[in-house]
């Protein structure tokens, strides 16, 4: 029997109904902004993505899919300790530990990036082969980051610690200092700009277990501007889409989207297109 | 006497000066956005077009004309009842009925879509072969919405039973309920995601009177944001503008541009598009 | 047994999480503003005001007593219908007509003024001696507002036909046409800008059943800016709070708090502001 | 001939609908802001005023009276040149000088302060014994500003220059520099930060022409945000209601309300505000 | 040798240009908003009070004195780790800590409420008799918050444990939870809403050195939207420029203001209201 | 003596630390934007640009180069005149002039676009073969705009006044009025839409001196939105960073970027692409 508390006032992701035990997938947010250098907000994204998703249809034209005929729960947002990283990666390790252990797919919203390394401390734990792909405008790969090693700026490294090297696989990669990208060459794959190489690598790596993480910062800020570090010369919509619909057809173990930042949304549109992406990703992980 | 200019506070689009009795075109607003699901605002639209319209020049360098050369009333917005969509589409109907009754050309600008279906109401009776096309993200082909028939939801359906079968041809489509696809397939014409066979349609309805709907949420979302449904994965300008100028080869007897919410375009980028939009429709439609 | 449907997703007001048939208050939003003349957005109020209550506490230093002590329902916002106001009014009176055959107090989140109709409606019919309070900007008593009868403009007028003469008490009133004015000195009580004599008429209208209508626009613009029509001149938060405690002394059988309009509260200060007079209304109601 | 009715898509001030040759008082904008030396945008304010006067009544519960029973010409804004103030001025001289010429009131919307200047200089002409009210946050009597004589920063200094000692008289004044206010003391009158000593200032000037200029400014920034340059501690829109109707007793040969700044205004309150104070501005200098 | 000025390019609050060591006042910031709970971005409001300074004058026409006259040192916004309270207070104590032991008073712009712990810590080693006046909105008495010690929420219970029982007075109290109020009863004085009995406690702490900590929340959402937690029901400008030249007659020997959240202010109006208040604090400290 | 590090409270676009006497570039705002006949705000580009360089990385991927690495001196914001063009020009005049004196390459940013003709003429009697190279949406080349010669409309006008015939290339150019694209034939280089044949002039122009300015509004309104005059079918940031690079192989003797106008950036992506486009300019004139 689950531990997770069955929230009863959680408002869902469009067509996300299914109970928590009849779900292959479990959708949860982590409202966590605590390490965010530039302008926070991210918190909020999670749950601006589920009230706007009434602005999008179930039904996928690209996929030909319904989000009605696979089995999503929505565990609504985790509460998490404000200004906390150590309390905050914890509370979202023990969930997504929770969520494998049930032998369900964990899906997190962010949030700062800085969120992924709760979940992927859990999932490399079971899955030690794990690699992880990254659709992200910035490398994070400091080692540290005005004095913390806890920081968004450093999430891949810290990520890179549990996985070694060669394993994780950085795309659309348009900013970092340079130290990082010196360093990056050592250690891990980088695909500057784009998602040029994106097919030659789902092949090489065909059989392992996978993790993705999406900074949505990756799109180009025309796409997607409500972010906490915008970043200029990203991919667009349908390349972000194509890009994780490949990536599906490989073992994803666990996935995240990360980085809307809610408060420089004035027109809705960042919020509409995070929408849209999570249920492509949803129906992609399902089909 | 005062040598005070009687200035008369008209506001007109850009360089739309005509009297109604010397025009060939008439555009006039339809604001009224009360069946909107999403996000009201479309009521504001048309004024804010016309207001905006300073910010551009009268000449188009894409067209090589210019506005000063053609002959356009602009009728201003028309005084519509909230909250009521059957006598709002009759004074709809009524506006344009008079105006093609004295051989002009129609061109409204929403509002939200469902406006479209009073214009067509009138011009479908002077034209009964007429064929519509539609740039739009959304099918709007739901038999009805939250109970309603008259929504903007329906209003492609609405239109389709006043024309029948294979006379509705959909482009730029993205998003629709998996029942609305299924119905379009046996119905009406649907082009997904972009414009690529719009040249090969405009061959085969060469000699059909046609009426354009512009849905201007057609575009992508980084290009027009401020809309009550914005959906990520849409055409650009230029793409917009090639297609609009490729209808107007056609026997155009009626056009709207509905959508613009301007309290979501803090900006100001989506309502000058919507103006330079409108200057080349207004142009094509002279050439 | 009840008939309202136990909905599973609701989001709820801070501290009001009894269950229904616990309850002694049920709180439900009730989000349409088809008929809105100015600015619409208030269908967004309810929800709004439930997502940001989280930054009030329930305790009151007002009134030394929080909402974890009494029992409140809270239904979410109810599904209606765009656009159609006489199937939107229908549904609410539903709703209301069966809180009160449960025995229990209904509070009404807008959503604009006119869906105060649709309660009062079914609250008359249980409550015939029914006489109702109105803080309002505005008189809303046309008997016709742009050839419509079921507008905002026109609530209190509709109000008023249920009740008849001398049952309709507004207060803080500083907009009306002429004739409104002219029609209301006849038939309903006016106590213009402020809410100077509402000791003296609470003490009049002791023992009738009363029904308490908050158009959070009777507050100052400087106070309360995100409305649909903002008129200044208004009162002030601890003024209302005050009034509103004053008629709970009453025999309050329905109350309603309409007319936030989100989109239109970048700072959220609006948003705060109507969260923290629910808290007094409800425990107002309670102690 | 066509049934159309011809709408002339005139916008004007609600309620102002009188021809020139009727009317007694004469509306119009002078959108200029080119020495704002803070936040530009109040070019915007007259047109906004127009715009959203719709939100307004026609008749004001506060005066018993109704726009619809004056008679006032809106002449719309009048053409300046962007950044240019000696011509600017000019053409507003040339406007105000021919309404009063025609022996009709003119009532100016700005734009920044400086626009005063323009009508100032006509109307002194005329009544060499002019007295001039300000109503204001700012002293605005520095000789130079950056370098300049025509500047928002100097525009009552100018004005001073016309009139001489003893005859400008400062309401709600609490910002200048020290020797502005040291200045002041030998030249002009001041009442700091209210409207105390108006009534008594009222009574001594009885005889003589007033031009009365409302920088809205004056207002407190809770209830005036969305100006150049907001200050906070001023007055509320009761005090400034009283305020301009005690002066309108006077024998009000000129005025103007200046500094609303749309672009700041997202919740559109001052806006609102403005348009209000200009209904009652008119009826008070019509009663 | 270049003619070109070297303009430093520094950016200070307006006429605080001392150097440091000629400096009788230390001004500086601590953007750390890390454990906000509501919405965070008082990070950016010590460099908004700075950058919009330019829009007020030196000048106080209510003390008749100017910052030109006094010596200030700005030294901008010191650097603080994200994400990480502990090492945050360390360096805000060491900053304060120098500046106490150069015998210069430190005015330190937040950031969240949070950061007066950093600076109450450096003061009361000096001053062990020292006594906080609190003007604030929020009791901010929790033992702790979310798991966290380290909390705005329990910043002045921090405070207490380093003063003792019975020298700590908050005034404009209005939100705390119920154990909270129940705690400050026997701990702290709580005057609730307003400043109504501040002189009178001036008056018994008279000798004592007072560390004066404003959150600007204490002011009413109206005159102060932009803050993280916006409460109604406060008190206006020209209240808390009287209560702070108030307490500015004892022995202040440190003081801040906090929680200005910039991104929440659209109209700018806030920020203007917390460079105004800076001034006045700035002069009443040396006057 | 003090042992707090003396922030000087520099504020300067990331990384640009060197002296004056140690830079080989100078980087210089020009605040004005005096005639800007669409929406003002431009003044506030410059000190945007340079407040939130703190988002980027001082070290480029595109060009594996490093702010760190070169000699760039900040000189801030400059001082100008508002409303008064003549003055501000020669301030900015003065200036360039003292810089390529000095023997540094002048860097300016805006400001509205006519700034750019104060540059120009210093450095056109320094280069008397001086080329242009423009990335404009707009041709500013009228001879005169509501009545002024110095008009943001005019500026590359009065430019070519100093250069003569076939020494202005404009690309990506995609508005104007009729008469100035047919006067533009006759004198300048005109690419409308793109810079397609941007390598073609480059070689050609090989052994000039030239002078790039930057239009910010020569990017598509998807990816540049927050500028004065918006207009649609732009180019995109890869495409101008391309093109910027490109021109940098020229003997480039001074540049700018204009046309950034804050007030409309609510989400903060045009600015944060302004702040890389100025790093990647900055990097490409120094490899």
């Amino acid at each position: 029997m689950s531990k997770i508390k069955m929230n009863q006032n959680i408002e869902t992701f469009i067509g996300c109904n299914s109970t928590y035990d009849d779900a292959a997938i479990v959708l949860f947010g982590a409202p966590f902004d605590g390490t965010t250098s530039g302008r926070p907000g991210a918190r909020f994204g999670g749950a601006a993505i589920r009230r706007e998703s009434f602005g999008l249809e179930t039904y996928s034209p690209y996929l030909d899919a319904d989000l009605a005929d696979i089995k999503v729960y929505d565990g609504g947002e985790i509460e998490l300790s404000f200004g906390a990283p150590v309390p905050v990666l914890k509370t979202i390790y023990n969930y997504t530990k929770q969520v494998i252990t049930d032998e369900k797919l964990p899906v997190m919203l962010g949030g700062e990036h800085l969120v992924t390394l709760g979940a992927v401390r859990a999932i490399v734990e079971k899955y030690p082969e794990l690699v992880i792909i990254q659709f992200d405008a910035h490398l994070d790969l400091r080692d540290e980051y005005l004095g913390q090693k806890l920081s968004h700026a450093c999430v891949m490294r810290r990520c890179w610690e549990l996985t070694g090297d060669n394993r994780v696989f950085g795309f659309g990669i348009r900013s970092g200092d340079k130290e990082e990208f010196a360093w990056a060459k050592d250690h891990v794959y980088t695909q500057k700009f784009n998602l040029d190489t994106l097919d030659e690598i789902v092949r090489k790596i065909k059989k392992k277990p996978v993790y993705l993480t999406v900074d949505l910062d990756v799109l180009d800020t025309s796409v997607f501007p409500a972010t906490g570090t915008p970043e200029a010369g990203g991919i667009n919509f349908n390349e972000l889409f194509a890009g994780i619909n490949k990536v599906c057809e490989l073992n994803v173990v666990g996935c995240d989207l990360t980085e809307l930042s809610p408060p420089y949304d004035q027109s809705g549109a960042s919020t509409a297109t995070a929408c849209k992406i999570l249920r492509e990703l949803l129906l992609s992980l399902s089909v």
